[in-house]
């Protein structure tokens, strides 16, 4: 079997929402937002991530370059040009790759004694 | 890259339940379900929620505006017009928008000791 | 705006796994996994479910009915015709019904001192 | 109803993390990451996994076949040939298939006191 092209290049993650607080244990499991993106094809993809918010204008793009047949796995905690995502608030986000990507978005919480995960596939198209 | 025009405009989300209880901590943490609505396009969107129960008609619909290029994080908890959400019931729910958007449906569960979370990209069609 | 038609009549939930043991706390709090049925069309939906082992031939046809414009949330936990649906199994669920509906998997997992829940739509197509 | 052809034959996971800790309790609750497969159709399904990484060549491919109307629920924490798979590392997965299948992604994180879950179904295409 031949390796498919895989994926899309426009992907939005509705939720979002970074805890401020977390109940330690290091970088691993402090509370955090993650977008996993999956660039299995053969060329560099350009990704411009642009958030959303509930009363302000959108913030970005952030720019990230994922290289060929490479996974990264984003947290939003780190983005920081041009301005950091703040804590405590609803956000959301649009991805828009130049090559086909798969993308997946992941929150660990860990304000509470005992860490709690969700995560989804993003919603796709063309 | 252009912004593309992102979403479609009919969502449904089969799974609805709001638990009656929490483990206090106040409104971050009291158990609750969000949807999510993002409207990343260039004009205001109007949201109608209708909910569907297991013995009873639907309620609603639910009314709701987001404006152009921003999120709204609905909760359900706090729906009253024209009716409240019931607690510890199953429902479903289905969302038509006038304008393209994207809907993530969440979970907030804190009747333990510590929280759990649930979300999922919702159902969508044109 | 008109309700639209809302949904499809073939689903697949590949993930299943019913823990035998939970912390307590009753109906609300067993370990269960919840198939949720939204059918919010005009008309009655006849749904089959099968399921699928490692290890042995399928099981099933169960057969339920979700009524015009109702949602059902059914639990695995309760099928038992045919034949109960056993613990500590792994199995996958093919859902096929007459009518368009929405299909969402949830389990809740009580093992442990705090509960946890996963959730997804299913897979579906026409 | 006849028994429909269902699923597809490529699908992507973009998340991806084994953590190396867990709370003990056995095999069941150890920390572990599955693909769910569910094979419903009358033909034996081959099965390739590739695993991409941040920061290396890609791992694969992994063969496995899902019998005629079976499911199996794969551990990654079980994958040994052509290499294992490496702990407390950001990864991605892609499945093909020479028949239709349904894949689910899920993890269980046991390494605080009470477990925490995540699922999805999985990015698909054919």
């Amino acid at each position: 079997m031949e390796s498919p092209r895989i994926g899309r290049t426009v992907w939005a993650v509705a939720e979002g929402y970074i805890p401020s607080q977390g109940s330690g244990g290091g970088r691993a499991l402090e509370s955090h937002e993650t977008v996993c993106l999956l660039n299995a094809g053969p060329r560099e993809a350009h990704v411009d991530l642009t958030l959303f918010f509930a009363d302000r204008d959108p913030a970005g793009p952030y720019r990230v370059t994922v290289a060929a047949q490479r996974t990264l796995h984003l947290r939003f905690n780190d983005l920081g040009d041009p301005e950091p995502v703040p804590r405590d608030r609803d956000y959301s986000s649009v991805i828009v790759s130049d090559e086909p990507i798969v993308v997946q978005h992941t929150r660990l919480d860990s304000r509470q004694s005992a860490l709690a995960l969700l995560s989804t596939v993003a919603y796709s198209q063309d």
